[in-house]
């Protein structure tokens, strides 16, 4: 809140104030806390790449269409190059004067070829340009994210093909259910993996059409060719209606939206490890490099990565609350609301992208105890439904009443003290005349029996560690 | 907070308890708070055609493969039609104590048909079956959606037809830009629209999986047909992993997410109504259907189906945002955590239909105020970019520069109290020599120069109409 | 999506319309679409009691200041109470094409009586009217919400005196971390709902204040008396300003969120009741009240009461975000949009009682598992903190060392697989020969040490459960 | 995403590495990414004061108790000073791999004072250092918050002692519906931040706890003084559970709630300034310090300011959201899951200081067109209610039937194309005979007649200016 008044110009070593900028009509400088919540460039100068590659294409255009003449285009194509190389190598100075990369890339291009530099606007506006810069950057994210949900596909995908036949409890409710293999569980976030890159292409598909050549918010009277930089710049098609295409904000949005549920799955895989890794369960062991130490308990080993992926979940799901709750109520077209579309969104894809890495390391580095998990997956009458499935299978018992007698005989073990397969032949017999020593009550064998498609036996999830790479893997390059 | 605490079973007319379908093990019976936040008959109840559909298909797959036998199959699938009938019929007498509409189901089977209805849930739990039931009614609700937003795309365009040639004022900021044709502006809805149904789309393919046959989370060692019964209920095949069959609700939270952005552009529309029905703007007029009167102010004429969509807006979002919490940090499988997903569903889709089918009113009877928006197209130097475009096409003047003069015409006009086209040659030519009375500023000239692709001219705007129809109703029959 | 058209007057059963109601000027009965959109007597006839109280009040100050003659008023009173008891006694036939419940009340208040009935609205408008409903109704809600969280902690009070002395251990990161006292950790809660009623109690004093008199939104020129209804209606004063208390829905958003904050704190509650009943815990036991059985898995106890309070986290925060979004750039004053304020309320005020109750309910039939809580407070190095707080205590060795010097300890007990109290006095020495058998590490022992204020030592919990009765239930008569 | 893997401890420039902290026990080094998700010390070191600040009152503590002796003590404060000065100036340089503000100043303060700074973390932990820290830090934001508030209000009520008798229109729905004046429609704002103001003081009272000495999450076994810390560092008293004391970030929501209620009153203003502005209604006009130009088009001036306060009620909000999904669910006691408290908390901090300086400068720049007003004050038959009222006092026509006959009027000068006051005397009689030429219709003796409390008319207006700085100027020194 140290907020003083004087004019930023004075400041910035600059000549160039906003004023100059938008013309001649603006007595009084800006007042410094105007700069504040108004410049962008603090987080906008991140779009320097898209929004120079996004200039070139309409100059290269505005050549093509003698709009400018070649000399001038020439001119500016290389004056634009020589920007990217100085922000590439750390050489340009930001000036917050200028507000927005926009201005700042232009200034500069003056600079250095002089007035032809004011002939690159020609045609376009502020509002089709940003919009440009960031659907390109969306686009980069976007492919960006799939590569590392990829690469957390393979590591899941590893640690299931080397324990598709560890046997571990299944969990409903947190309580011992039936007995499934470790394989087969790291294969269901493989699933939701693959869904959320679904997700993330048909976001990109969607959002490939480009906004460039709409101008301020009604397109423009100059002979523009969009469809040359609509393919210059890899678009599949530009934008049907020019109002709209400044005015939209929904491919961030659509990004969001799929951030936050891939963020959703790690969450509930974060949640497993943490629970897993309690002293009460210990069924893994993490890696040090993904855990942390205490300051006053020398002891501890906190899973310090997989709380923090739990917990970012909050900001991405904030952020796009927070979108959302920007974009109601706006009227068409460009308003300056829409400014508070690119932190959120650059703070999404960093998020999600630094919880994918971890969460692949963690993957990656995973120690599964084997003997607490067998022991476990035994443990709770989790083999309950096998005998109610015998019943069933073997007399023609209708479930239902299968069922009932199975509460019987489980309530038995427990007053007993007791497990399923501690009960005695005459036992369960005293319960259910007709049982024989066929029935057999043993997790692995309970798990290796689930061998319908998509079910819980070993060959189910050899066969489907196979069937994903297939589908997610191949032709990929993932981490 | 009137809660009392006897059981409900004395209550609800029935014999049947809870505690009796789940076995014999339960000696006390659940208390009447218990109920109240376990049992999920009275929304659920809203799923009996699809759970109905699904036990059918499910049955009928029990029957092909042996694991039931014919006559119990057949007299199982006539049952489920008399409860079917029944339900339609209103004659269905929902229990709270057996809790869910599934169990509410299979327990009138079995008054119907006696013990055989026992067999129905052979190698399925209820976690499959919900999740079956559930993607059924979301796949309906999105066909539904789709309908109804194609129905506003259709009035929108009918507008955008009417009026292709009516001119006004273009906004960003809310201040007048440039000037734009109404049909223009609808078209820029169309465009928004056609994204929603593609989001709707793709979530339609993406939850297109049939979770039915993962039983309780780790398959079945039964021989079921999954192939079989995905087909029979129009799914394109079955789910790859059991435990994420029953874990998944992200086709929830994804129709969520798309309706969420359907509704606030719906909001955007709405937020235009409330400020163009204003005394103020008065560019168009809303029927009486769609305003109310005022208790206290006989004059008010208040466009309350336009606020109420707007406000709708924090409903769905808030739903979204609801649901994502719900699942964060979930370990798998199924939690009863998840019960909470249908209510904000099921409240989202009447929601967005409702919203949809008003908007969809009030467009349909607009009444557009041709001279207002004319006579607003042409005020606050909405023109003034012609000028500079004129300079820049007339003259080579670079645009930057050229965008400098015409703030210091601006300038001029505002001085002097008058608009642009007011002011006279040599008015004119005192701020710039070389403008010509070949410069001529008028609004629907303005409007007619923006020809380039997807801009706002009105032949841009009739070509844009055929487009919109052919890209998005043809072949549909919507409302 | 089944929306017809018709007059909706004609399916009511009353010859009065909403367009009667607001005067001759509408010419269209309103679509039956914009009364599902519009009428909102479906969640507002909750507030019956409230806005028959503030008509009264109004009434009596109409009579007192001669704005209404006595005859007028004392019919309308005895009306009032008329239609009240209808309303109590389910005769009151609700009609949707009167909207909402105010104009429910004077229309039939207008059949009793006769035209004296018109006279009610004198000087105040729905507006006001419904502000003052909704005030006293959160007022209310606010008080009965006080009361169940007192109640809850009467419960947790209860079992922190039967439980001071159970050693139990002490998580961070769900890692044992300390031993401390089954007691202390319900005192936890005790405290964090504390902070929910003052959070309650605030918002309670900062509702109450009486818009009633700010009429449509610019006060009136009646003679009214504010301070008069004011007091009447239990408020501490009138508000300050019409438009803001026409246009005002703080106190909503205000209750919502101090639900938020208490949900969250029940679902921390939940979720560790969730752990807790886990096989691999079994710290506690729920009681069969609050958990449920699985139609597939006859071994089940879910713990489906603490699952779903976890999960209706997200429907109050939903409802939270979701209010918020509708407020966001609400011009002043009174806009449609503010109707959706009364469904999230009520919601929230239900879901969070339905809560709060099912909590209270599991903590008091909760059963505590001494023996396994005992065993687990020792194991995991829980007392490692001890042996450096020893080597500060009786060696004055900086805790940075001691620290150090701890963690060799442990990794000589880790490495050996056995538990720090395992280790042989040589053991000890040779990590650090200062170490003599005055060093005691036992469970029990460390959470005694732990005697400073608000510290888990049984002497401490005792105390503070003394204080936290004198504190939070003295003069109460909770639940 | 560009993650690397090696030891950051080789880029850090310094020797300490975290694992050298925790103690001996982690061989491997932490990976890049791990620092990267896992470090604080980015956000964190803005608690650099309130952490020194804790630390002294923690050491004096232990020195007044004997727990260290009082030359290790004193050299600790004094070392303490010079790390505070050292920060102030820029010359401490903050690493990466020490993680956290916590550990850098204890490192630095090893290096300046030798082994005695091992003793400062005798009988503490970083999870009561933080919790106090944070506090610290956010009841400092409170008041600042609260300060920035008053300096709102004040602008606020200047401009409403200037323009108390400017007439204006009222609005509901948009619509004109009564008279009032610009004064009041300004002290509606006032009303609504002094509730502010009250949320901001409730919650700095409910928070000022002190978490320290609660140490890890069990209290400690060593003699501290709680309530000599506690008053050291201006808190009201101890926490009183320590379980609850690390594990609570209520007072971070909390103040993100009153946030959020605060930043949505600024949106509602911001929204009536970017329409208020528009050219169609131009009530006011902003200063050139908050509106800017445009690039394309020069007569442009933009209510920026206004459209990025109106905005950022997304952020502020989705932070909020956030942060209670973040606590949804967690264990006790301490979880790094509460480490994503603080950039959220910041950033909000940030966003309303700022959003309420902007506004508080628009506010007091602001210009108001009084003709522009006072001509659509009369418009849109706002002096409606004036008719029904005037009939109801002079002639005893009930409400409701003054409200009709006045319907007919208003349709009977909406039918001649005139305003009410444009109606002859013969006109009105035609509807209803009983009016005479005592009725008088304009809108500033419509406004002026609104003279109950909490009214529109000036001279209450100017005496709710002078009620206003009593109640929330006097005493303070607002900006």
């Amino acid at each position: 809140m140290d907020v003083n008044d004087t004019d930023p110009a004075d400041t910035t070593g600059s000549g160039a104030t906003r004023s100059s900028m938008w013309g001649g009509r603006f007595a009084a400088g800006p007042a410094a806390i105007m700069e504040r919540i108004n410049a962008s460039i603090d987080f906008d100068k991140r779009l320097y790449r898209q929004d120079i590659e996004g200039s070139k294409a309409h100059c290269r255009m505005l050549i093509a269409t003698g709009i400018i003449d070649r000399a001038d285009g020439e001119a500016i194509l290389t004056g634009l190059d020589q920007v990217l190389q100085e922000i590439v190598e750390g050489r340009f100075v930001f000036k917050t004067a200028l507000e927005d990369i926009h201005m700042n890339v232009e200034s500069r291009l003056r600079e250095i070829i002089g007035p032809a530099a004011g002939r690159l606007h020609t045609a376009r506006s502020r509002n089709d340009q940003v919009a440009t810069d960031f659907k390109l950057w969306t686009r980069d994210a976007i492919d960006d994210l799939d590569g590392a949900v990829a690469g957390l596909q393979a590591a899941l995908i590893a640690q299931a093909e080397t324990h598709a036949d560890v046997v571990m409890p299944g969990f409903t409710h947190l309580q011992c259910a039936q007995p499934v293999t470790f394989g087969h569980h790291m294969l269901a976030y493989v699933e939701m993996l693959g869904r959320d890159r679904g997700r993330l292409r048909d976001a990109r598909a969607r959002l490939n059409e480009c906004p460039l050549g709409s101008a301020a918010l009604a397109g423009t009277g100059f002979p523009i060719d969009r469809a040359m930089t609509a393919a210059d710049l890899g678009f599949d098609r530009p934008t049907a209606n020019s109002l709209d295409a400044v005015s939209d904000r929904d491919f961030a949005i659509e990004l969001m939206a799929a951030a936050s549920l891939c963020v959703v799955h790690l969450s509930r895989l974060a949640e497993e490890l943490v629970i897993w890794t309690s002293a009460q369960f210990r069924f893994v062991t993490l890696s040090d490099r993904y855990t942390t130490g205490s300051s006053i308990m020398p002891q501890k080993r906190n899973p310090d990565a997989a709380e923090l992926i739990r917990a970012k979940t909050g900001r991405v799901v904030g952020h796009l609350t927070g979108l959302l709750m920007v974009m109601k109520g706006l009227p068409l077209a460009y308003s300056k609301d829409m400014q508070e579309d690119k932190e959120p969104v650059f703070e999404t894809v960093d998020t999600l992208g630094l919880c994918l890495a971890a969460m692949t390391g963690m993957v990656q580095d995973l120690q599964v105890n084997r003997d607490r998990l067998a022991a476990a997956a035994g443990a709770g009458f989790s083999t309950a439904t096998d005998i109610a499935d015998w019943l069933v299978r073997e007399h023609g018992v209708p479930f239902r009443d299968a069922h009932h007698i199975t509460g019987a005989i489980v309530k038995l073990a427990e007053d007993k003290g007791v497990g399923l397969e501690d009960l005695s032949l005459a036992d369960l017999q005293a319960v259910e005349p007709r049982i024989t020593d066929d029935l057999r009550l043993d997790a692995a064998g309970s798990a290796a029996a689930r061998t319908s498609l998509g079910g819980a036996a070993p060959d189910r999830v050899r066969a489907a560690c196979v069937e994903a790479r297939r589908r997610f893997l191949d032709g990929e390059s993932p981490a």
